[in-house]
């Protein structure tokens, strides 16, 4: 077993359902525990008891009372979970209605088929995804509270807890956690784990909300897949939809100024156990026919009308099989309330009829279904005594029938295992025979080799497939999901990825600027200032921008081919003094006043109405709420409230007051850093201004002529990057867990703006020196004249000393 | 209009489709043709008939009679097909059920739902696929039938032909093409544009055959795609499924030794004519409520059902639209045939009443729903008076309807377009207004604020979004697709991808490599010889390894941690002499035979009753078919019929009678390099062989031990590369157009194996060299004894001179 508490803290498992769930006793009306016998909770559960851990979860039923208490295990239950105390589970009561929305609606009626990359079977609702949003919320504040537990109960002795949050249903959940510990200061590790396929951006687009699920699961420390090709089209999508900067090659992501490591790590089942229910388990055919075993839930994912029909095929292609060998098929009912399963019942009882109407014999029926489930010593001497298990999902996660079955083949000589390529485990088990279940005829022409195949190939393939699956059992992935956590500590001497993205560098934006500026256009840079240029400060006079970024600033406004305006919240006149940068363009209070190199300026006007009102608001603010350190600054066109200093207790009351205000006088309130912004009613924001700007400098038609670089950091900046959406570079600088932006890129802090910065630099100082195609020699671009705007820019090419450098 | 003839050669243009159908005139049972009017025929027909080149489709007709000659356009026709004269026309014809399968099973039912992302609609049927393969032979034929055409017309005057394949109708023509072009030694340039988007490849491997499919779009010198997405889902097809070598950001693709350029040509429309027919149109509708048109094919890929239930929500959440707002919704009658078209027609007959029911008033319906064509001017017309345009598919490889309206939008203030992310034009159009439409409750509000977006901002909008579809035509798009296949110099100064990859480097090798073999595990090389470490000679004993290969081959099997078997088709003896170096394991007769470094040796058992056998055949294939240059080597366990040297014309015969003569005497025959093989019929081959050498070297558990390097160049050595599968790297030796590999990795020849090995060389000489922690002195490993098999290798460091140098 793992030993986790021994190396860092206790372990937090939170998951849709608890190891167990609860049932009412008819008889007694008591509530009784019905223990669960999965691979996972046999794995996880002792790490969580042994760690003085808890589990927190859905107990499978709702109760009226939902403080009723849960019982103790059964005496008699020996399963990994009786061990888990009452006191160590946390349990998540849900409204039933908002519970279906939540399990049926989102989970499995939109994510289950989506992430399955079926897309037209995934329902999209509003109302679902609201479910869902809350539920994970709910089970975030359950988590939190499991963490209070834990810490009452332990002290400091609870060291780094580990909080595990497994799959679909709680994609959502980290970061809620993480804002709390943070607030309080609490030290956890959060990871995440995804038990079904995550598919390609071309799929994942679709969902309406894609970028909240991608900054959920974004919320953990790591997040765990099966396979490496899920771990990419995260990677891929984290990249695409939030514009995170990603390492494809280590698996990092880098979001809210935090490396997220991604990680493969395929499941694996308890093999000894399973080797030990074959060993024990009593034969239960009473044939001498080969068997063909299929086990499945009843589910479309699992390709079970594909798989008939490629028996059929069989039976019609190789007539020798005729009542030598059998299909069994198992299937456990699922989902059996949704319309879609009982759709799909209904074609497998229809085909199977069909099917063996076609072939029986009075002694023999190509087909038996058995609808329903097995027991556990059942299916051992099922999967022990079959001759060809058919694992043919149309995609799957993982599927541990495979794996099952391998560890359960303990007879001589063995069976053959047939995999789809679209499962998790047909990526791992090459030895197996790799069938297309779309494929009917081919699928046929596999089964017929599996049941064909010489005893010395049956023997090499399975021994090899046994080896593998021993030696990477439900332990060994328990392990290595504790390893990638750096909870223990690797002594296998494996290769160890990086866990941390390399700080941003130039090359960061070869790929993304070199293409898009490319060798022959003017490039126009827009940039915010606080929190872009300069770091965020308690107060705005002290958030000075460094003296490097302003030396860069300053080269690149000599550029001929560099145009730079500065767009700010500020004032235009404060703006221009923290800035100091002579022949740029200064946009204050949002674009309402713009000051062109040249000194014109240009003021938006404010509706006549409003000029008093100015007034009259910026007093009442002064008089009622400028109080522990709140102010009101007096930006001319605009007013705003500040409470950056003020005590936390008291912030909500007082700009709640100020927002009241503000609205009551007509004017519209905005959030900005720790401050209200009162903009008068007018259609003018960021956005407009970075239009008015560029055609006032480059004509009608700039978005042809010139390529934009914007970099802003705040709320009011994607109105910029809206208005600039494919006509634009976009940069959103932001170390926050959770920002929604119209920006292509994420930077994670004004260094990063400095690079970039830097780089533009670089690129436009290479291309000033070219080389004359006729004359080779190497000269040095010049403008003739430097004026306000790029079309009143000349540019020539002067010969002038150069020294020959390779371009 | 480009000016294709003058700068290079004809163009034959190859579609589905026919610029017209035939249609029997009912009175006169007389042909008559059709014009069509798309845009796409309105660019390519006159290049066509400017460069005198041909046009090859089918006509739309089954015709009793293939030979009845197709009519020449009416005289009235205006439209630019008008000018193709029949002689210009090469008309394929086809069996109906044949191209009922080819058209509506494959076409339609698989590649249609496939490739926009809809695997659950897909259809995988090994009939319909035949189909289709023999459709685009025959098209192949048809299309040769027009170059000779072309020849016998305009002889050398003929230029280059440029050949331009459309569509996923024909994804699989090009390569016969290709071939016969090369057999007769004709030059031509092949191009390729896909009109339907490329999917991702988490879908695309679904399709059973998906490798000929990429190979057969790999024919062309140039395959299209809308939009980049599309040419990097294509890319990484080729390399995930062929392991071709791809460079992603030129968008580059090797295959079969050549480059193939894949290219974004977004598709325009004819801009003017839309233009114009909008100016000359008639106010057709007339109401003065705001309509909000839909013009679509009646297709599940448009998003139908979803697009009136967001008009269903627009009028419940914004009753002020009601008897303001009418939605026209315009949809085009297709594949009436089919079963889903029907079902899809029923819902939205149901639907379009249901909500109607709902809303209507005494004066106004919401939704007024055309099931029909519209004329040209009539549809002008509407995207001309319409507020608002929905153009919201789920998926749609462009859509020209959303660029259609804006052209119309002639009136003063123009309508607002909505566009879905999920269409090519969603990706260009960035002024529209992006609206997902699988979200309704988000659509609704997106058609609530078009309706009542204020004019300034319409106007803005549309103007950009004009601007750029007036530059960008269909014409335009002509022109670029003429540039990308080299057909004309480019004057507009853009930047000039590269068209050839780079040759094979060191630097190819370390991602796929380094990662694989690291930096602890030793490696077994695999090589086969004639084709891999030789090139490919007239005669066996011509196939000389080069020297540098030798050489690299020499040091590695010095290294320590390096094991070298030569697997090769030829007698061990022979083989050993031809690479000539000691203490490295050879495989003769593909692993009959193996000896070792030692000098012992492995012979396969010959089943007694063959050795007899054996001298048999040899005597009676050499009196029977080795004359015109044939002759046959014995190789011990195996015979090989050698016809590399005989006449073209007569190798049919020679090797038919070869095959009979072998397989009559109990031997299978197999296919080499211009040989037959005669092998007896034992269950062992390349694979076998391979495993067997591994086991033996290694230990039974060798897979877990060592890594493995393969490389091979022969269909034999594809034995081992499936035996290998998952345990190896992989590498096939091809320059061949369509071959079909297990291999991870394509090669294009025996010069990128020597840079393989090379990589190995350097990889392993740096291993050897390790920094000892303590002492921070440098160190060489060395092995104490080198003998066979790496068991036996005993491991040490021990201190020696190094130079020291950056690791």
């Amino acid at each position: 077993m793992a030993d986790v508490a021994s190396s860092t803290g206790s372990m937090i498992v939170v998951s849709n359902r608890l190891p167990f769930v609860l049932k009412r006793n008819a008889l007694t009306q008591l509530l009784e525990r019905k223990a669960s016998a999965g691979g996972l909770v046999t794995a996880v559960a002792p790490v969580v008891i042994q760690s003085g851990g808890l589990w927190v979860g859905w107990p499978g039923i709702h109760l009226n009372n939902p403080n009723e208490p849960i019982p103790e295990s059964d005496p008699n239950d020996k399963t990994p979970t009786a061990g888990l105390l009452s006191k160590k589970v946390v349990s998540v009561h849900i409204n039933a209605d908002v519970f279906d929305s939540y399990y049926n609606g989102c989970c499995n009626g939109t994510f289950w088929p989506l992430f399955h990359s079926m897309p037209d079977r995934a329902l999209f609702s509003a109302d679902n995804w609201k479910c869902y949003y809350d539920v994970n919320q709910l089970f975030a504040d359950k988590t939190i509270e499991a963490f209070d537990k834990l810490i009452a109960e332990q002290g400091n002795s609870a060291g780094t807890p580990l909080i595990w949050i497994h799959d679909y249903h709680l994609m959502l959940a980290a970061n809620w956690v993480r804002q709390v510990a943070e607030e309080r200061d609490l030290r956890c590790k959060l990871g995440f784990f995804l038990h079904i396929p995550f598919p390609p951006w071309d799929i994942f687009r679709l969902f309406p909300w894609a970028d909240e699920i991608l900054q959920g699961m974004l919320g953990n420390d790591m997040v765990g897949f099966h396979i490496e090709d899920y771990c990419l089209n995260f990677v891929d999508c984290c990249q695409r939809r939030l514009g995170c900067r990603v390492d494809r090659k280590a698996l990092l992501v880098e979001h809210g100024g935090r490396t997220v490591r991604v990680r493969p790590l395929p499941i694996g089942i308890p093999y000894d156990r399973f080797v030990q229910l074959a060993s024990n388990a009593p034969k239960v055919m009473l044939t001498n026919q080969k068997i063909i075993l299929g086990v499945d839930r009843l589910d479309y994912t699992k390709g079970l009308v594909h798989r008939l029909k490629a028996i059929e095929t069989l039976f019609e292609k190789y007539p020798e099989h005729i009542e030598k060998a059998t299909m069994l098929q198992i299937s456990v009912p699922s989902r059996t309330d949704v319309k879609e399963y009982q759709d799909l019942k209904e074609e497998m009882d229809q085909l199977v009829g069909r099917i063996n109407g076609r072939f029986t014999t009075y002694n023999w029926s190509p087909i038996r279904y058995i609808y329903g489930c097995v027991s556990q010593d059942e299916l051992a001497a099922f999967y022990r005594d079959a001759a060809v298990a058919l694992v043919t999902p149309l995609r799957d996660g993982m599927n541990l029938v495979a794996k099952e079955f391998v560890a359960c083949q303990i007879n001589e000589p063995p069976g053959v295992l047939i995999v789809s390529p679209f499962a998790g485990a047909g990526e791992m088990m090459h030895e197996a025979l790799i069938c297309n279940p779309y494929e009917i005829n081919a699928a046929a022409e596999v089964i017929h080799r599996a049941l064909t195949m010489p005893e010395d190939e049956r023997t090499l393939r399975m021994n090899y497939l046994r080896r593998r699956e021993k030696l990477h059992d439900v332990n060994y992935w328990m392990r290595s999901f504790l390893k990638a956590m750096g909870s223990l500590i690797d002594e296998d001497g494996d290769e160890v990825r990086p866990t941390t993205m390399q700080p941003v560098t130039m090359d960061d934006f070869d790929e993304y600027l070199a293409k898009y500026i490319g060798h022959t256009h003017k490039l126009a840079l827009l940039l915010d200032y606080d929190g872009t240029l300069a770091p965020i400060a308690p107060h705005p006079d002290l958030a000075i921008m460094p003296e490097e970024t302003k030396n860069v600033l300053e080269r690149l406004s000599n550029m001929p081919d560099v145009y730079i305006a500065i767009i700010s919240g500020r004032n235009v006149n404060n703006v221009k003094s923290m800035v100091g940068i002579e022949g740029i363009t200064y946009a204050g209070s949002h674009g309402l006043e713009i000051l062109h190199p040249d000194g014109s300026k240009f003021v938006h006007p404010m509706p006549v109405e409003f000029e008093d009102k100015v007034t009259e608001l910026l007093k009442a603010l002064q008089d009622q709420v400028c109080k522990d350190g709140a102010w009101v600054e007096n930006k001319g066109a605009l007013l705003t409230f500040h409470y950056r200093e003020t005590p936390v207790q008291k912030r909500e009351a007082l700009v709640s007051r100020a927002q009241q205000m503000i609205v009551a006088a007509g004017f519209k309130a905005g959030a900005a850093h720790c401050a209200l912004e009162a903009k008068p009613p007018v259609q003018w924001n960021k956005g407009r201004a970075s239009i008015y700007i560029l055609r006032t400098a480059f004509g009608v038609d700039w978005s042809e002529r010139i390529r934009i670089i914007y970099a802003g950091d705040d709320v009011t900046d994607e109105d910029a990057m809206e208005a600039l959406k494919g006509m634009a570079a976009t940069f959103r600088v932001t170390s926050s867990h959770i920002v929604k932006t119209a920006a292509e890129r994420r930077l994670p802090s004004t260094d990063s703006v400095l690079t970039m910065l830097k780089w533009v630099e670089r690129h436009f100082s290479r291309r000033e020196v070219r080389r004359d195609p006729e004359s080779n020699l190497l000269y040095r671009r010049q403008s003739s004249s430097k004026t306000n705007g790029g079309l009143k820019t000349e540019m020539s090419y002067t010969p002038k000393a150069v020294t020959p450098e390779p371009l």
